[in-house]
């Protein structure tokens, strides 16, 4: 056996300790409930894919963050997944068999080496929601429904999405005479257009080496208004690819709409640009106005990424819910129900003495059998160490059982919250115990 | 973007399905609301951890067998978790303010580079409960009698537990003098008595160049009765860890009869040598017996492991279960509840045209506000394949509002199972579907 070992995590990574446990369980069982009422099912892939499976995939930024890894004596180059979509994709051409379309959900994690700072983590978990095989606006529209109804009963008050299109960008590229090797300092530059204003844009551009001219026509077409799309659509005229987005996007609109949507929490945002190389077709990004904290999720249509794995290539759309980010939010928002108590256990059985302690033994199997999460102690111990254990970690009940009520075949329950003491006969304790909890 | 890549997987890794998931669900939902009954608390640690943080604790043949990870540009050495008790053994080192006994589970997988073959993966869960802090054996027998519990509830019939204690296979080395060096040798010779029986352990020792007169002295301890341990107790007179591991035996079983335990399945068995090198006390390990399939458990006591990481050790013990072998024979004995369906899609609303779709959408929303699990189509097919979609999938229930439905405001129900057909009132609809869901 070793020496002493400094026990230390990887930088960037965490323990998720019981109680915070019960509150990220929480969230993933809302995010997770939502899933499945809108027809997703669950898949699981594994943690380590081949290189090969994930490398060309993300763009050359995004695939220095990957980790490598390898068996001592293994002969595949393996790496830690950087997302549930690559995955998917390779799942999907693997298994040709699925009916489609197929919907599922993975909520799992993902490993992305980037500078550890507040509120970014290199293992963090993502809930993705993917529908493979249609076309349809319905498919994106059912997602970003989706998104509000699990936003709304996580208890988020307002939020819009914002939406464009990969098609409208790539006009926009067109239109504006922009060469293709510029066209990602292009995105860049305008994805800012909110941050750093026209100015801002301008300036980068300029430093992109975008021509002037080109410059004018990117601010002129910027400058449109989005609540008319047909102006866009006239400027597109020659350029196909900018009607169709636009034209996606309405459905995708008019869709979301017919599921119940607000039409002032759906903003098209022309400008808007997600990073990852592989979407295709309409994207979005879900911002939270109240409480104002911004981007939570985002998503969108990667119509060419199984077509990497397969030659029958498969239109696909869907969502990865910023899960750390939302739960960060629901930290300091303390956005918890009021119920989420700190501990999964209902009931301590304390133990009086030695000759007691079969009969604790006893009732906490009782309590077990019948559903209730029970602790009993272990050691023999004064009672008072007993309670003050079962209080410090948050234990709503505790059950004495000592010689009197042993003799009188009762038990003692306490309520450590309000102090408050009983004696329960024997045969009625789980039901007494059911009440006390349902009431709780 | 790269060109055409085989989708494959890693050696010995899966992707689990959505009907396969729902069934892993099952089984793992099972064992972790008996583990919360049994007052266990959620912990999730990272799947990579510092090398130095595994090397050194589980042996060698174990240690060659763990996948390294790295970033590119990073510093850190790091693995991919070997199992869940060395990082529970870091959690505790790092967080001396948890209230002990700290009574934790995790389920999780974790990776080893076995040669694959069947019923072995390298990625594979374990279902880890484990209780730090105390060196009762009443926390050996919680564990006992949980597994017995868990293996209940998934539906096997008959079990036992055998029971060893790692200062018993101590005392042995010493009573019979085998050489420190060789006693590794001496355990995993005897660990197949009951496989190969006396004369191939013994044929086993003499390779393993242990004298004719210790081996003749290990047979006649193992020869000696497991029902009466005064014999065994009397053998160990001069040797105190022996004794001490015998009282532990007993106290644990008598403990874990006060638990309801049957007698008849605890079998004290004194040859069982478990292989990880970091147990120190009781060690246990539970065939079941019908149906007939083996060992599907095991687990002991590692009051060790946690000063590895700090000065100040804790007692702990716990339990791994074998997660994966449970389902491969759950899987091959259909032991699923006959109501696990193929999917979690209760209701597919069909889409009848594009002047319904609107129509449909609304029903699917309102289905889903109450809390059913509803899939909608995303086309404009003819009803025929959607029907036929939906019967591929395993949903029992499909809606269908056709012009005549959305001029009397009311929708057909067909049930797939039965084929039966009904028209319901639109109002009435949430309620209708949840009688249909409950009596399925």
């Amino acid at each position: 056996m070793a020496t002493l070992v400094e026990p230390r995590l990887p930088r960037g990574m965490r323990d998720m300790l019981p109680q915070k446990m019960l509150q990220r369980r929480y969230v993933i069982g809302v995010v997770e409930r939502v899933f499945e009422r809108f027809g997703f099912e669950p898949l699981q892939t594994p943690v380590l894919e081949l290189q090969q499976t994930l490398l060309g995939k993300y763009g050359p930024d995004a695939e220095k963050l990957i980790y490598d890894a390898r068996h001592r004596e293994g002969k595949e180059d393996l790496a830690l997944r950087y997302d549930l979509s690559v995955p998917l994709s390779r799942v999907v051409a693997m298994n040709p068999e699925l009916v489609k379309p197929f919907k599922r959900y993975q909520i799992a994690p993902v490993w992305r080496a980037e500078r550890p700072q507040k509120g970014r983590y290199r293992e963090f978990y993502q809930c993705d929601a993917d529908i493979v095989g249609t076309s349809s606006m319905l498919a994106d529209a059912e997602i970003v429904a989706m998104i509000f109804t699990i936003l709304s009963e996580l208890g988020f008050r307002e939020f819009v999405t914002k939406l464009n299109n990969r098609k409208v960008l790539t006009a926009l590229g067109e239109y504006s005479g922009v060469a293709p090797a510029l066209l990602p300092n292009l995105y860049r530059a305008i994805d800012k257009l909110e941050k750093i204003g026209q100015d801002g844009v301008r300036e980068e551009m300029q430093r992109a080496e975008i021509s002037a001219e080109t410059i004018a026509k990117i601010f002129e077409l910027i400058a449109l208004p989005v609540d008319d799309l047909n102006a866009w659509r006239e400027k597109f005229r020659v350029y196909p690819r900018g009607v169709e987005g636009i034209n996606e996007l309405e459905q995708l609109t008019a869709f979301a709409r017919d599921m119940g949507v607000q039409a002032e929490r759906l903003q098209i945002d022309l400008t808007m640009v997600r990073g990852l190389e592989y979407y295709t077709g309409p994207i979005f990004e879900t911002v939270v106005t109240e409480p104002k904290i911004g981007s939570l999720t985002g998503g969108g249509r990667y119509d060419g990424l199984i077509g990497l794995f397969s030659k029958n290539s498969l239109p696909a759309t869907g969502t990865s819910f910023g899960i750390e980010r939302i739960i960060d939010v629901m930290d300091e928002l303390n956005m918890y129900p009021p119920d989420l108590g700190k501990t999964v256990v209902d009931v301590f059985v304390s133990v009086f003495d030695a000759e007691r302690r079969a009969a604790s033994l006893a009732v906490a199997m009782e309590l077990r059998a019948a559903n209730i999460n029970t602790e009993v102690w272990y050691d023999l111990d004064a009672l008072g160490k007993q309670l003050k254990y079962a209080s410090a970690r948050g234990i709503p009940l505790v059950i004495i059982v000592g010689p009197d009520e042993a003799a009188a075949n009762i038990v003692t329950l306490r309520d450590l919250s309000t102090g408050e003491q009983q004696q329960i006969a024997r045969g009625e304790l789980v039901e007494r115990i059911r009440e006390k909890l349902e009431h709780a």
